[in-house]
């Protein structure tokens, strides 16, 4: 049931003289989240967006990041993003179930079954050093219901290693192009294929990268067409948004 | 044909007999453009990523404009965006058949049928000062075979507004959000909506907006997940990725 | 005595022979700040601005905010930010009347009874890491004698938090928002009351929010009219700007 | 009725069976504003937060802003700021009781008598040249019902020329602080007075001034405390920041 | 007759009493070059780092461009960069052996024979907007006498016109890639040639671009070892740059 | 008299009984400046800072601007900058003792002769290109009264141009270093010379020029010791610090 | 053989039969790299573009870094760049024939005799503190080639110590400047000599230095005509490009 | 004997018969360095530009500055600037004559007595924060010769602070303030006095303060005239200029 639905559940009860105007208001406020003190968790994202609650660990403490597991990991899949090794441990020592993946520099916890819907997620990168961030995806994606594989080190100064792997690249449903530097391997893939492509640009390289503003300025004035940017080193949505349009495909094919 | 097909062809054709290395080589030269001297018109690019030929009108002279015009009119439709209102005015009194939209700021020349596939674009914005962008990824969206239509002047200082339209806005396939200022209506509709979002920042506003790019940080850190971005005011590339995904629909439907 | 009835004085005082003028100089040599070598502590800021001297904890070094606190304690309430873990290690030993809140990074000594006014301060914040910045503005707050309090986590991604707080926000008389990213959630709350409120960007984010400037410029860029601005992580600020408002309101009740 | 108090009434009139759900669906739909096509205007704004709809006349033709007053002006008072020469021009040459500041570059028409509050604005300019942006502030205060008054050309480099002001600046109950440069006179009037100062930073300058970056960055890093900031030029968001605590004032009193 | 040997003689005439000391001072003063007033005319710079006085059009006057023609044309070839087209018509009706390229907005004046050196600057571009650039580096090689040739329109969208042309490139000695919008055409070429690149970021584009940046950025970032770069849209420099490795081609094989 | 005599003169009146309170506060408001309603007119700015009152043209409209020379052309010497050329017409027309300087844009009206003190200011600039604003310098410096006078065109890329003039240099009291591109001639100087250097930057250049960003920073990060920096293209401000300089001098002396 | 041969040597092969089309398709497969799953070693770059692959070791984990080495050791020569010093400790004691610069953090393993061209690279640092980057391009050189000496601590601020080695200077083929804080040297050295000039600005400095970006910025906008640039701190692209120059010299040579 | 002297010297000596020409290229080779291989030493800069070498400590490692110190101490006085706590420890460990100033973290040795001169420098700082820059101008000053004194802990929110020490600023001879956050300082100090100001911006505060841009841009576009500013942090060249004055003063007075 999503949000609407519930709205006009909420108005039938009423004029059906099941609920009254104060008790009305009162399940307004009994919208799916529970409270924490310091996090709201929001159990029904899932319904509302179609995503899981996840954790963005950077600003949160080993502590704060146990007690959101303690109260979300019976109740649906978990994810927590750029979490430390020092909270990873902690969190390990505490949770048996969850999984940690030091290059992602994620946590999971999957206490349902993954529904893999039938789009396939390739996640290419200029270098090693942009693994990190391609990892961050792939665990994602995995966690969102999208089989997805990294394809590395394929950057355009070497662009005949591109040229070996574009038909596996052509096979994919969605592609998320990962690199620093110049950030040049998306404006290339994106004159090569017709898939959606989405650029995460990466804070890898030094001096004029200005901590990934380079890669970031080039993506965005891509001449390829068609090609859209999330934010720096963020693995994590541009696996959200591809995903989003994999759920889209099964969507549409079983209303087709 | 696309172009590894074509590859494979030549390679068979030597295999075969019916071409020697030389030729071959002359065939791979005979790739599917044409060069103008000042441009290199690129008839198959429809076969490789989707999409025909697009004139960027900002950089050239209405002479060259016209040109170009003149030798792809009657092979595909043609679609030149950023056309100043002088180089319009030139290229409309040579073409009968182009077609000027003043506040895309786009000329359109529609030699053959547009087939338009089952996906449909929603393109928001938040205030009637975006309406230019919105118009360009409007005129682009049906060039490229998307159902499209703009919903304006809902943005974030007035929510309701917004609140009003969304079952609406739920029903497209794939989102452009197009808003200037701080670009909040993006990170807003993301929390309330499952589709693929794809945010425009505008140059809309003045001081720290600094010619969008306030707009343009805010769509990239949104805190709604799977918000990808495109250039500023880049109506027209935002309308490219939305009719992306809109053929992978299409193409996986029938597949499936 | 604010300092223009001091000037008076002093003029009246030298008008009535009661002073020369060499006397009247140094009069005014004697203007009530107190000099510790490094630091000019300001006795009587609170007549001339209405806060007490408040001292700004990242610069400095534990032996030079503890001597501040010896001169200081007994003659008025005194409020350090900015405070780091060492430091509040440091001045907890040599104070016991001193508090210290390891979220907002303060230290504190009341050797006077604050008095509240009946204003009340609504510190409003988008996620959990922007707890510390809001915390800082409560503890604020508190030593400048307006009621506050905090409502956390309550971010436009997933709106509906927000308006099942809405009626509980509109009660306060000024509002604290306080957000990182993208800093939207001024904005829309900037649209749905009556209320002043002072936005606080956070450098909560990574990537394009370059160190708070994406919440910084979205701010200040903000479709909702009427919000102003303070400094990046600034809750201390913001919490001075809201009991300024707070103290003209009991100001001008006893006037009207 | 503001608009909680209109859910409740829908609610109400559901449970007393005056109206349906599709209907009450319907209702949501005729929240109070009106769609011009390429505007929504908002005539309840006054209500739900407090001002009229504004019209920011930057991105808008002539023919758009006349469209807006044509719908507006019998309603209720109408503000255009930002309007170029021009376009107030062609307004004022079709509607007679318009009105054109052409310092403020604004256009108001006050088809109802402006109630003022007890509150009263004073407006502070560094420079002859910050003139524009103050007009623009105090029009704003006029017509949201706050009297205002300009005390111009007291930059800090002629520091007595402040001193001579300070009392009657000491009586206004909100401070506006428009300054170009460095910014550097919100600190001092902020070290000098007990009121609320919002500071306007403006783009007066050249070179290191950036388009009034290095008076934004001096404002919003004053040493001063409690002083709030809006955008680069926006006389007219100071002025909504002013009135809305001049309102406070009055509703304050009157709860009193 | 470089400098060294001229202080080498100026030295040897004191010695050998040919010149007394105040003449040695007098010589010194009579460094080749010429003072116009505004200006100082260098006529032996040719000497000294290989090159003829070039006049940098944009900051002068018609009449100042006029004027060092005037004192220029006869003693060698001049050539006058970023000429705007009225000064352009200011000098051509004046100096009848002047030549005017208004795509390159450069004025030549060549009273010698140009001596062609044995190297080639092949230039090529992403675009056809960068033409204006890719010009004023023609006209520059061919006055500093290299002989170079454009390869236009090949940018890394359409990649297969890269590689129709890439044989044809390999043949130049020196390259220079001009490119806007992401720059990344200098990466790929970079990678598949041997020669020396210089690449010119333009300042095509809009939006990201920030008037030539993100080209700017993505070039020195650039993945390919050995890609250097010269200003945003600076053709004149690049072929500087090209010529002076082409002189040294011929010094040395005359060595060898 | 200056304003420290000035109030011991006002105090001294108070007890002799020759001045009551109120007529003392009143006094302190007679301090001297002059309001012309849009501008405040500080004729003893001289005895206060050593300087006249000083028009900055460029934001004000040519009517205010002949309103001030109206009241300050009788009293004092007067100095306009930025003025524009449509602005000096209209002055010129009205006042015919006022001069313009097309170059400097300044427009001087001398009413009383200038007092020249002992020192030389020498303006050394590195390009035709920034004459404009060292003839700004040059003027400012003689209304200040210190002789000055400019060497032009000797920038690093043609040193000996700078060496042919080093003696001449070393002869003025203080020096004006004026550069745009990469404002390295005032390091070079800096290492060659003892006097005071005061370097100003200018917007001459382009691309990675950045309106003077460029030049600007080159001067801070100066390698040579003791160099200081005002503005890009602040050729008046230049001026007043070196005239500064210069009085300090003479009046150093007489104390001597 | 280079890859062109190589693409027509498979071509070839099919025509006669001794290869299938499925055969070609896996031939193209095999092309020279080796994959290590985290990195693609690319054993025939030097064919390609003439240097040995290198590693970036910044990014990389001391363990990538040793497995990359044990592939490539014997095989051809190997440069590590921005090694740690404790990934180069890691790898000292696994690898005895590696090579540890700490000056320049590079690593180096010389399993082949590296044969020196003809043309030599004088490396030329403005202050100490750039010595860094002087030695990685120093070693940079060395492996590639070319022989390469430094001359330091020669920056403008003191610009005899300049002129003491100008001869000197003049006898390299190629000159890398590298200076920090202003990076004027490459505009004075640019103007003395013949010679192409590679300019590598260093982040060298603090304050208005931004890392890097006024020597950047500065040596972008060098008035010195034909100076290149290369990323901040980035000696070993310098030495790429200086090498290719110096190759070149040695090609053409052979062919005059 | 300043360089120009030594050149003529030369001169006249070849001249004279006493040095033959290859001689004479020798002592210009003989200029006053000395060469440690890492730095050159310039033993005669202060003949040239009245400064003894200074050593810049932030590059260099404690052995580095150690073996300057052992080469310079006995020829002259030193100052280090700049030079980090463990670097003091070893130096100080290995030359007893050596002194740390841990606040200014500067290291100075003094073999030779200082010659005062007849100005003084005035150092203001705003706040506590401040200190440690306006330490470091204290001690280069006592270094160059003049005498120095600290006020401190002014800054313009408490106003009255300056003005009590107003008089006491007004009698040193040059002026150097010393502020961070907007910087405010000298511009007020700059309306009160009539002394050269040297101002130095410093990178005391956070957020929008950005590293002391706000400070840097706030006193570079600071309306009060002839004020002059060096880099962020700088109190070395400020102290530098400041120094530079004052010996212009006693030169001048003795030539008067």
């Amino acid at each position: 049931m999503n949000s609407n639905e519930a709205l006009k559940a909420v108005l039938s009860s009423i004029r059906d003289g099941n609920l009254d105007v104060e008790q009305a208001m009162e399940q307004l406020r009994d919208l799916p989240f529970q409270d924490l003190g310091h996090t709201k968790i929001d159990h029904h994202r899932a319904l509302r967006n179609g995503f899981p609650e996840v954790i963005y660990g950077a600003g949160k403490s080993p502590e704060q990041i146990a007690d959101i597991f303690k109260h979300m990991c019976g109740r649906s899949n978990v994810l927590a993003t750029r979490v430390s090794k020092d909270a990873a441990e902690y969190i390990l020592g505490r949770f048996p179930d969850v999984e940690y993946n030091p290059t992602a520099n994620t946590l999971t916890c999957k206490s349902q079954e993954v529904k893999y819907g039938s789009g396939q997620v390739g996640i290419i990168t200029a270098g090693t050093s942009d693994l990190s961030v391609a990892e961050e995806a792939l665990v994602t994606c995995d966690m969102l219901g999208s089989r997805a594989a990294i394809i590395s080190d394929i950057g355009v100064a070497g662009i005949h290693r591109l040229f070996h792997r574009i038909e596996e690249i052509r096979k994919f449903t969605v592609l998320i192009v990962v690199a620093g530097m110049e950030g040049a391997l998306s404006s290339v893939i994106g004159g090569l294929v017709e898939q959606p492509i989405i650029a995460v640009p990466t804070s890898v390289g030094y001096g004029a990268n200005f901590s990934g503003l380079s890669a970031l300025l080039g993506m965005l004035t891509s001449c390829a067409s068609g090609v859209t940017v999330v934010n720096i080193d963020n693995g994590f949505g541009a696996a959200c948004a591809a995903c989003k349009i994999n759920r889209l495909l099964d969507k549409h094919s079983k209303n087709a």
